[in-house]
Parts: structure tokens; C-alpha cells; sequence
């Protein structure tokens, strides 16, 4: 059991309850459109994921990333699969980015263990 | 109550002391100077706070966004405005500001809490 | 005169054109979200705008920057106060900033040129 | 005709020739790596590619973002499924990403003269 | 006696295994390409160790100043070599750079504690 | 010869004077700090000149490196050396730095034209 990882879907929950409590509009619409983005269309949504999940991996947050890897394991990305976007982002990123795909691993292991 | 904000007040205090316990005069002079930035001048400090919380965002650092939000509130800035400054961190930053927007909203929620 | 900034607007405005020239529903929805974010509201235009310059300061922008600075401008910021927005993002960003300040300051000088 | 990507093109080439012209054997390593990554594997080829451009947009480097686009044109990815990869970028990383997005629509309208 | 650093080593360790337990042989050689890179050459193993140190402190990721700030020390650099170093650190990368500095501070007095 | 070195020169004088004609005692204290930084310590100029390099490269700032490269064969670093500066900065960095050391590797040349 990962206790970071169902830590972070409580703090994911509660804390865009809070931010969408306001009100500023572009707040609302930045999070609906931030939905729309990654919907099929020339490009699938589990592309979308793959590639939302690299630029967060570089962008090192851990909290987008363990997101990202949700999406991902949701829309049928494969361990071998995760691990080769990983080898990109750090590639791109830099050692930098090596304690973020620690991470990731860790919440990986934890989204798969039924796997 | 929010601990998470008393815990990054003592993690601040007693890091400062230990970082400005050292010999390096650049360490102390860059410190006094990150002071005097924020004072009163063409702009207010309350201008001066508004920007350091947006810059902060935007560069994603939650100390440095509790450091600003604490003083904004100091200052008089209002929940609308505070939303408002979150909204152009989003847009400039992109949905990676959104962790540290949760973590913000968390902040403010304590800071205002007898408000 | 500085042909940089008309050289900046051209490739703005050229630019935008192909990018908008797309059937991606959501890049045309991030762009008409980019301009609702600096409405007026419980900041005002003007003090969004300051935002902006800064947000941009920091993340290293160039082209970001003279589009805020021309804003501002237009919002009748004044020289002593687009000075004291870029000494906070000097501050919080570090003197990785300064090039970006120089080239500001190129701007601001052709900006004000009639002031 | 776009000068700009053919300029790209000879200043990437005679610059690699330079930076390669050394003794250090970890920055021939890092270069042959930086190919091996992007090689078929768990994913393909053209899927690493979008994920290579993806993380260059985001992390706003245009002539990163250049050649990745020459990769994925190379690899069949058409024009609709780069805007849409442009849209994540965009999301993920803000607005700050436009002016490497206009840059990009210009080098894709390049790099797709002929088709 | 610091538990965070202790954590931190642990969190590494278990980290790295999880990481390399993969098929990506991409992965695998950029963690070696990793420790090749701060062997002996032009530059001492020491200097390299300071250099990958504020590399990491302007990139703020606070277990990678960790990992240097103990190979710094192993390599036998001082106290005052060490705030030379975040005093660099911080006038490049600016006052978001001071809650990295004061996370090493506390690494730092716990690494020389019997020094 | 390199135009493009002598281009950052004047563009970097022009653009300092620019900046420090202001009302702001702030900037001028930062870029008075910004010299005091690199004074010998118990880390020589040198050192620091290499740190400051490496710390630029990683933060990708062309006309940062520039400065630093002077700086660092003024104070007599060899091209040897340099090269291995840059590889620890690739390494951290990633690939995204690629085009800042192609760009390094010309003023290099420049600067060490008669060596």
C-alpha cells in the first residue's frame, strides 16, 4: 500500500474544492479548460496523458506527475510504456529529474500492484 | 487550524537563523537587500507583496507563496484579490501553478480564517 | 528608435495568426482566456498587467515582457514604477534576470520616447 | 521560404561539430544517448518524438522545439495532431509557451511547404 | 541528529532500486553516464561535486542538494566553502534559491555535526 | 572572429548602462552585490567563475554564459576545463541544454582565438 499516493488523491480533492471556491471565473475556466486539452481527437487521450505526463516529469512536480501516471494506468499505458516516457523526460530534463522519476516509480508500483 | 502553516513558520525561522549563521558577507547583504526590495517607494509594499506572491507562483516555491501570502494579508489584500493575483499566476505559469494554487488556497484559508 | 520592438510586434502579430489558423478548439480558448484573466475585477487591469511583467521577468521571457510592458504603458504605468516592479523580479528571480532587465530597459526607452 | 529553420539547421550542425570536437568523454556519451532514447521501443519512435517535442515546448527552447518538429515530420505526424500537442504544452505550461508556439507554427508551415 | 537527511538517504536508496528495476536500457545508462560525469579529469572530482551542488541549488530540488552536499563533504570541502557556494547560488538564482539554502544549512550542520 | 561575442559585449554595456539610469537604489545594490559575489574567499574568483557558469548553463541564459565564459578565461580556466563544466552542466540539465553548449563552444573559440 502507498500511503503518498492516496495521500496525494485527499490533498488533490480537497485543495481544488478550496481554489474553485472563488469567484474568479478564469479560475473556473482555466480548470475546464484544462479538462478539454487532453479529450480524443487527432491525437488520443491516452497520447495526450503520455504526453502531459513528460512535461510535467520535466517540469518536476510531483504531485502533476503522480496525476499524469493515474491518467495514464486509467487509459491502458503499459509499466514498459511509462518507463520509456520516463528515459525521454530525463533525457530532456536532466539527472534533475531523476528524484521525480523516484517518484514516479514508487507511485507506479502502487497503481499496478493488481497488475 | 492549519499546522502546515505554523510548521513552515518555524522551518522558516530556524533555517534563516542557521543560514545566516555563517561568515559570508554576500549571504547577510543579499538578505538585508531581499528586505528593502519590498519597502515603500513608486509602488507600495502592498504592490510589491502582490508581485513577489505572483512571481513566487509562477517559479512554484510553497514557502516562498506562504512567506508572500502571510504578508499580503499583513498588508490588507483581500480573498478577491488574492484569487485574482492566483488566476494570472495560472495563466502566465500554465496548470503546473495549480498544485501550489491547492497549496495557496490552504494558506489563505488559515490566514483568514478571524477574518 | 528601436526597430527590436516593431520587429517584437510584427512577430507577434504574424505569429498569432498561424497559430490561431488551427482547428484546436483549445488553443483558440486558451488564447481568448489569456485576455479575460487581465479584466478588470477586484485588481484592476492596470495592477494585473504589473503582475504580468513580473511573472514574465522571472520565467525569462523577452517577447512576454515587451507585450507587459506595452500594456503597462498603455495603463499609464509610470518609468519609476516599471523600475521598481523589475528590482522584485531581480530579486526573486537573481541576476539570471539581468539580461532580460537590459532588454526591458531597451524597451521602456523606446516606449516612453514621446513621454 | 523560411530562412529562419535553415539557419537553425547550419548554426545545430557546425555547433554540434564544435561541441563534439572535445575531449570529454562523458559529452560524446550524452550525445549518443540522446539518440539511443528516442529509438522504437516500448513506444515508437514517432510517439517519443511528440514526447520529445512536448518537453522542449515546455521547457521553451526553440531550437529544441525545431528539431523535434523536423523529427515528428519525418515520422508522419501531421499537422492536426502538433497543434494538438501544442495545446498540451500550452496547457501545461502557459502562456508563457505562446511565443515558442509562434515560433513553431511558422517552422511546421516550413517544414510542411510541400504537403 | 537529523531525520530528514537520514530519510532522505533511505528515500534515495529504495527510490533507485525502483527505478532501475526496468527494461529501459536508456535508463540504465543514464544513471551511469551519471557517476562517470564527476570522475576525475580537467576538473577534480571535488570541483565537479561543487559545480553539480549549485547547479542543483539554482535548479532548487532539495534531494539533490542533498546527495552533493554529501559528496561534498566526503571530498572534504569546508563549511565556508559550502556558503561561498550557496552565496553564488543565491545571486544567480535570486531569492527563490533561500528556502533551498535553508534546507542545505540543515543538511550541512547535520553532515559536519562531528567535525 | 565572432560577431555574435562582440554583439553580447555591446549589447551587454548599452543595456547596463540602460538599467542602472534609474531612481531604483535596489537595482543598483543588487548589481553591486552581483561583483562582490565572485571576490576570493575560501573560494577563489576562479571557483566561483565556474560555478557561476555551470549555474547559468543549466538556467539557459546565452548571454549569462557569455559573461561567465570571459570571466572564467580571464582568470586563466583552460578549454579542458571548460568542457567539463559543461558536461556536469549537461548531465544535470539534460539535453535541453544542447543548444546553450553549442553556443558556449563558438564563443570558446572566440575567446581562445589566440591561445
Amino acid at each position: 500500500m502507498s500511503n503518498a499516493f492516496e495521500e496525494f488523491r485527499a490533498r488533490r480533492e480537497s485543495g481544488n474544492t478550496r481554489v474553485l471556491d472563488t469567484e474568479s471565473l478564469a479560475i473556473k475556466r482555466f480548470f475546464a479548460l484544462d479538462k478539454q486539452v487532453y479529450a480524443d481527437g487527432a491525437l488520443s487521450t491516452r497520447e495526450k496523458e503520455l504526453l502531459g505526463l513528460v512535461a510535467r516529469l520535466v517540469l518536476r512536480c510531483n504531485d502533476c506527475v503522480d496525476y499524469h501516471l493515474e491518467r495514464c494506468v486509467e487509459e491502458g499505458v503499459k509499466r514498459a510504456e511509462l518507463d520509456e516516457a520516463m528515459s525521454v523526460a530525463m533525457m530532456v530534463g536532466g539527472s534533475i529529474v531523476i528524484p521525480h522519476a523516484r517518484h514516479a516509480a514508487k507511485s507506479i508500483e502502487y497503481l499496478l500492484r493488481d497488475a
